[in-house]
């Protein structure tokens, strides 16, 4: 597979957030439904995780084990940012809940789309591929004559409907996640390259793949009448510290085989503080200026603190989660404690109110120490400080 | 310093937990006392860092920054076994519980020993380091003929009472980690040798240890009178995959210089489940099966489960505080979503109710992926699934 382009990646590692599902399953407990009770081991029921936040869907449980996707695994090997496969994930769940409610429906990894068709899919089109979705090579390497891979990773997801102890399929979305910045190499494991993509090229060229992938579903027998939601993301570049963005989606409706009426999202993640670099530029200067109240008040309390940033998801120019990272040079247990103490008191006070917040603590070496989350109707903060981590 | 003994130490990475505060600050906010709101940095004003939990103290805030103990840092490079210096002051606290109550008394990082004392009472006696807690050298370097190093770490932890905008002492808490196994050298650099130490010899030790620090405490006039709690810690050895424990405590009351009437803890780490080495006679085996019901649930459901195990903590042969470390394999966000949904429901079917219990879940190369968590009180899970972690 050409496509897998295994790289290193220290550049991530430091910080930041995606999409980023700000998961609190706040008192999870058994799902509403009955039969999500029976779990045990080897019964033949299909049942769900259970799930009492409406913010997330149940997932399918058959015979006691949980559904994995039949391409399980071929986004990972997708994506040199890991960043992009998360938020690529969450940002596809969050444009499902806009047509398939999480109260009515269930969510199942996809089971129509396999490994060895999406990695089809993912390929050049060619003669040995004629499925491919990106366009077949022109022999040419230069970064602005050559054609590049636009479309760099392709998931399905499933809704399911429950009725009595039956699932059936209640529609499909499937996430094309689309390149920003395509690279690429000219002789096998030569220098790297970049091709740029502008985000309306990329966009046309999804909502071309888009309409072929809608045509090809509706080829299967299963798929020939639910409803489709199509999705596209721009894919974030390698050295982001945030990932990409969902851009459009799109439902197909009643077997319908073609879809032109788009709606555009305006989601955008950005990092705080800003730097040279990125200027955040949509991100408003009052949540801006809120964390930076925050954070120097969180610097001057303790000694040690290498680094406070947070990762803002806008929705429309309105922040609709942050998630601050801050890392310690901290040893001590009680000092720990006391600082998780003192920021659920800061994060309080000065973070935005009205929006679900996480905040995690961790070590210079990446362990956890502590976190904190609010929801975004709370007023106070849920804290947990970690222990048990061999962290030397 | 020759007791700073740095050692690679992987053996401890792989899991278990400590005494391990379960850390569930549910809920904070401010603290009940009006004081710990004025957090304004370069305020005058000493504050406490606020805590709503009864489980915890607040910390002492001075001029906007955390007040940090004049020995910091010390007990870090007296631990090879990083579960010790956790279990040791999240040991401590539990101790201090029992006599200044965490809503009468703020918690302050210790103040009256300081780095270079910490460091000299850590020593052998010898002519050059008079206060040496250990014995002198005799010369001999048999694992059963030499003298060993009994006390390994020492920590102070001061216990504030607050009327109005003034924190006076209330209290002092010295706890004395105990060499289980000590390790040595008989040449720099060389191969390291052990000397094993009875439990009745270092309590022994411990205890006559205690009543020199005692004596040397009551001579600063500032702790002339307050009530001093001398607390003894058994080291686990540096292979063990839980911290030590807590072995005895007493209170030196109305500024008295020797204490002798020392209340034995029977308080216990084990790891679950039992290996061939650790036998957990001391556990329950309903704790046990317990556990071992939803280990084998939880390794059923998913594909790709590294590992399933918990640190059970216990106190008088009660369990008391449960912690689950599962190690994944997973990729996918929703899976990590969907496993989450499911080990809420699964913990709260088959492990221990009326206990704290904390679960978290790791990818193999230790990121968090997701955390949940029960108080003792509480019947459902609060959970928790991270996705702002750079993890590869």
């Amino acid at each position: 597979m050409n496509l897998k382009r295994i790289r290193t990646m220290g550049l991530v590692a430091v910080a930041a957030v995606a999409l980023a599902a700000c998961g609190n399953l706040k008192n999870s407990s058994f799902g509403s439904s009955s039969t999500s009770q029976t779990t045990t081991t080897g019964s033949k029921t299909t049942t769900t995780t259970g799930s009492t936040d409406s913010e997330f869907y149940q997932g399918v449980i058959k015979k006691g084990r949980y559904r994995t996707s039949k391409s399980r695994g071929v986004n990972v090997s997708q994506n040199d940012n890991v960043m992009n496969l998360k938020s690529f994930e969450t940002g596809l769940l969050d444009v499902s809940k806009k047509v398939f409610s999480t109260s009515k429906y269930v969510y199942q990894e996809g089971q129509y789309i396999n490994t060895s068709t999406v990695e089809k899919w993912l390929g050049r089109k060619s003669k040995s591929n004629p499925d491919g979705l990106n366009p077949k090579s022109n022999g040419k390497t230069g970064a602005n004559t050559r054609n590049p891979i636009y479309l760099q990773q392709l998931e399905e997801q499933d809704y399911m409907i429950q009725s009595g102890s039956k699932l059936s399929l209640g529609g499909v979305t499937i996430g094309l996640g689309m390149n920003s910045v395509d690279y690429y190499t000219k002789v096998e494991y030569g220098a790297t390259y970049e091709t740029d993509i502008s985000t309306t090229e990329l966009t046309a060229q999804g909502k071309k793949m888009a309409n072929t992938v809608l045509q090809r579903l509706r080829k299967k027998s299963a798929l020939k009448s639910v409803p489709i939601v199509l999705a596209l993301y721009k894919q974030s570049s390698n050295d982001s510290l945030v990932g990409g963005d969902m851009i459009a989606y799109v439902v197909s409706k009643n077997g319908s085989t073609t879809v032109n009426n788009w709606t555009a999202l305006n989601w955008k993640n950005y990092v705080f503080p800003a730097t040279s670099e990125s200027k955040n530029s949509g991100a408003n200067s009052n949540d801006e200026s809120d964390f930076s109240s925050f954070k120097s008040h969180v610097q001057n309390f303790f000694p040690n603190l290498s680094g406070v940033t947070a990762n803002a998801h806008y929705q429309d120019k309105s922040l609709k989660k942050l998630s601050v990272n801050i890392t310690t040079k901290f040893y001590s247990e009680t000092e720990i404690i006391s600082f998780t103490q003192y920021l659920a008191t800061a994060a309080k006070r000065y973070l935005p109110s009205g929006i679900p917040v996480e905040i995690t603590v961790k070590s210079a070496n990446g362990d956890i120490q502590s976190f904190l989350a609010r929801t975004a109707k709370g007023s106070s903060y849920y804290t947990h400080v970690f222990s048990d981590q061999g962290d030397n």
